[in-house]
């Protein structure tokens, strides 16, 4: 009983951590964060006058720019729809810590790779492409967690995940000189890991109180076919994106379009085999055929052959359906894992399936067949290279796991606004519906519009544990 | 009474023809398929020297494709979930086809244009349009079936509409030597007649039992209009994707942006006049509006003028309005043609006088005009070529009826699981709605869950037919 | 009580519209408008020799086209279904508009900006960024507008609105040589001025009588977060869209990113501290996250500096949401301005927040942070430019305000077919419903068919009218 008059006002609470950390991110952008040379004012006198304007660089990345864009926001966001009553948390939330997580990954990728002499991070378009990627991990992570948290507890998310994502980042492609076009490791293991490390350490055992809400009405569900959609289509935008300019990136998207296509099939093929009258399930539709996307992402790049692309993505359709009729449900019964959204079967299994992969095309590398120009894309001879591409895998995992247990505690911390178990995927926990009619259920709030010492008496008991978290 | 038993049971031919297919792709595509000179590891070393990485077609053709298969899925599949109760069927089966159908496209097109000396077909991103573009004839085919077949008939018409179509695509534009950038006839005339022509063979004649499910709710025509207008957008993307780089490719989307807005007012305009106190109609606007990016396709790459782009917007925003008022009734009720979407009057009309205009326009081509590297454009003389346009044109129309009725005949076999006349337009036959409420009825399914023996009973009663058919 | 009884029979004039405009854009498109060099098939001859067919600026200029496009259409458009009953209203009318003031925009600006000796306007994928730019205006003043005027209204507002801004852009573009990449002053002052002030010539007293249908319900708030988002992922595009090659159009997409990531924060921190238990404002989130896109329009291409962007953003995030709460309803009720989706803050103080910003950013220019060839972007030195800017700012007031009170007089005619009061917001005054069931009320309408007699009887009584308005 008590736990149902678990406060979810967040009305201290999420505009203190909004505003101090924009205005944080204003005053580290000051002291950071340039434009570099191809954006700069001085691009045309310092340019080689053999170089005319149409080849900056913003022309052959900014359209792939976009459709990672809409992946992160259009995608990612619209992914989380589903649920009938929590359309506006998976699609609104998403919107926000996106928009916040990139500015901190500009700055954590930037003092990483592009620090330079003078102290100063210079920014560009391939930039504004690795920010997005970064907040894409912890979107993932945010998919186990879609309904049971709140948005401070988001942002907090967030923060450290970028923070994590970073640090692994770096470790992967700068120490380890391991290869990740697509991030198969770098970002959907890592990620997905990571959620669900976190959704572990929030495990609430009496999550069925809010069951009538977890699952979808018909338009919800038309909802999430659009982020699906528009993931699916843009995935080759996505493997491609940082791909070096050349032969690189159209092999990445053409690998990544056809083991996209393998997937569709075969989870449609497993979905209906294991329903009775073998009808669909729209669960395995929106999800399980992304996962050829995920699994090709560290290959992408490679000679994987199209035939090796399908071969990928027939496996992770028929797997990762399973794991949405299998896994998920034992996941939650036997290790108290609550994966709302599945992320399992979407990220993180994909994600480790693409890390193997990526290794074995390594390994498997050979001058034949990469040519003597081409085999330079990898540091090290070929076996010794699938050594390396296995090794990052396992650094994704240890800081998704590891990440994702760190992080789990301190949303543990009872200051967050996370709502009760009988309110969880409900939007009314943190989305004001006045004048909103719903179509199942009246939504009337006759709770009085609270007055203003009310702010006061919240920053009287909390301002203790917000001086805490901002100055440590 | 008996046809309300039909068996929509598809858990046996689903899931065996999704896996038999994607298995003979992935061996087909071992066999044939490798990547092109700008997509192989090698281009670096084989490239000219005086070529840059930037180069590579893929960042000149990359943006095209991937607006195309924005089309392809969001277009056409929203488009399609305008019924009240079928949007999973319309936007849910829209990608497993499309997602089939490229990778035959692949090879079918790949053995007619690309199969190299070695007996290998090269891929680039070029190929991935094209691949685009015919599973495009058999989405619009689909357009006319909606909510009347099962997902089995839509591989099985998906696998001889892309067959047909590389056939018919080969005789038009490699043996007649007629233009058709935009595809008014290779794309829209043949896929709309072929899936007019399996309409007729599937005649429904007591359709009228499952009326009460044809219309549309509110917010299905809202989700409708998201296709609606991303095909309009792009649809200047489609029309120059293939052309040839330079002022052709900037031709075509001009001419389309101008057609197709012209179309707009008059389909309002039509839509307008014809109902009580000038309403409009969410059908016409849905669809009408798009006539003019289908009926300039042939001579969107000519030099058209921008205001012969107007007016042959003008005129097929008339004719498709007027199409849905009056022709679609007459075909459902004196040719049995039954057309759920209207493909008729979005496709098929507006196709024949896109075919129409190229050849006048063809035939119209002067020095004068288009200069004398331009008009290289064509191979013959003006008059020659308006000739072999027009030839294309009964090419398309005879491959697009005659295929569909063969095609219609293989698919009146009573073994693909279609629904029953008052089960039409129904997600409940082949979607699992458990856990999902619905805004209107309830869809509570008292069937209890399917037993493994029934899949041994149902591959006893149909092994004969799947080894008939997948052997011949 | 006769208020109730308001015509708004638009089957006359909505048709008549249409037609006769779109003819007229046929005859003046015939005499004015033609290919320009690149887009002609001449090109291929007259190309300086050491000019590839893939410099052609279709490729540099189109992927920005496209964003813009869907920004304009399914940006705009969808933003606008957030009503519960004017969905339709908000995406079709907003489709209808923008298809007609497109054609316009291309004859109006091009006949400001792109006239030949020989008379003749030549068109690129450029001029078609140009006039999606002009027509974004229109749109802009529909949001002010929404559920209270009818189609023909819409028409004549993007008749004058189209024609107004082309002479307003001509002033501060090519007069005043005022810089305005994204259009902050020329586009979003304009418009919504353009929109307030009509609104406030067609003030309803007694529009509380439709509140009932002024809320959202829940799925149309999510079908209008695709607007939102569509808009914000694609702004870096509108802001750089038109700015010169190379440096200005990446730094112009970088500053937008920023801005608008910034504004998420700032919208949503003030959106929770104004509401009961820290609760977020769904009319917040869809609208005042955009503003930080219009402010930072003019001095997206100069050097604001990342952090510049952030502060622009900042602001407007905060200051826009604080509009919603408090400047709208004082608008309402002590100004008599009614303002549907609320432009005064997304549009109105934003663009003027963006035109001052531009002017301070340009006097504080300098050539040791532009470089010699950056500083030619203004032609004035600094100090002067800064006054140009300013005085940019007011000319779009000016005719944003007088064009406003101007067409506002024209459309209390009461000749139009507006609403009655008790009517807005319901897209049953001008959509017909035949067929499609409503989740919350029944639509059912008993009256008959119109027989066509009643056209005649329509022809007979508004004929002066066009008359009148056609040739004056």
């Amino acid at each position: 009983m008590c736990d149902r008059e678990k406060n979810t006002n967040i009305r201290v609470s999420l505009p203190a951590v909004c505003i101090v950390w924009q205005i944080s991110m204003i005053i580290l952008f000051g002291i950071f964060i340039r434009y570099d040379a191809e954006s700069d004012a001085h691009w045309l006198e310092k340019k080689p006058k053999n170089i005319s304007a149409i080849e900056n660089d913003f022309y052959f990345r900014y359209p792939s720019f976009q459709d990672v864009h809409v992946m992160v926001f259009v995608g990612f966001g619209f992914l989380m729809t589903f649920l009938k009553r929590y359309s506006f948390g998976g699609v609104g939330f998403n919107f926000l810590i996106a928009a916040f997580g990139l500015q901190w990954a500009l700055l954590m990728q930037g003092w990483f790779h592009h620090l330079g002499d003078d102290g100063k991070i210079s920014i560009n378009v391939y930039s504004m492409i690795n920010a997005d990627f970064c907040v894409a991990g912890c979107l993932i992570a945010y998919g186990a967690l879609l309904g049971k948290v709140s948005p401070v507890q988001l942002m907090v998310l967030t923060l450290f995940g970028v923070t994590l994502f970073a640090v692994e980042e770096y470790i992967i492609l700068n120490l380890i000189y391991a290869k990740d076009a697509g991030g198969s490791m770098v970002i959907h293991t890592f990620g997905a890991y990571y959620g669900l490390a976190i959704s572990w350490m929030l495990y609430r055992p009496n999550l069925d109180q809010s069951s009538r809400l977890q699952g979808s009405v018909y338009h919800s569900d038309v909802f999430a076919m659009i982020g699906t959609l528009f993931l699916w289509m843009f995935w080759p935008s996505f493997n491609s994106a940082i791909t070096e300019h050349g032969d690189g990136q159209h092999r990445a998207a053409i690998n990544t379009y056809l083991s996209l296509a393998s997937t569709v099939l075969t989870a449609v093929a497993v979905s209906s085999v294991f329903q009775k009258h073998g009808k669909l399930d729209m669960v395995h539709i929106q999800n399980a055929t992304l996962a050829g996307g995920v699994a090709v992402g560290t290959a992408a790049e490679f000679m994987l052959m199209p035939y090796g692309s399908l071969i990928v993505g027939f496996c992770c359709g028929i797997l990762s359906t399973l794991g949405y009729i299998y896994i998920t449900p034992f996941l939650e019964k036997h290790l108290k894992i609550q994966d709302t959204c599945g992320i399992h079967n979407l990220h993180a299994m994909p994600g480790v399936i693409g890390g193997i992969v990526g290794a074995i095309t390594a390994a498997a590398a050979s001058e034949s067949v990469y040519g003597t120009e081409g085999i330079k894309l990898f540091k090290f001879p070929p076996a010794q290279q699938g050594g390396h591409q296995a090794g990052a895998l396992c650094v994704a995992l240890c800081f998704g796991i590891g990440g994702g247990i760190l992080v789990g505690a301190i949303l543990r911390l009872p200051i967050w606004g996370d709502p009760a178990d009988d309110n969880c995927f409900d939007d009314e926990s943190y989305w004001e519906k006045k004048g909103s009619e719903h179509c199942l259920v009246g939504l009337d709030d006759p709770t009085p519009n609270v007055k203003m010492p009310r702010i006061a008496q919240g920053l009287r008991k909390h301002w203790r544990s917000f001086i805490i978290f901002f100055f440590f």
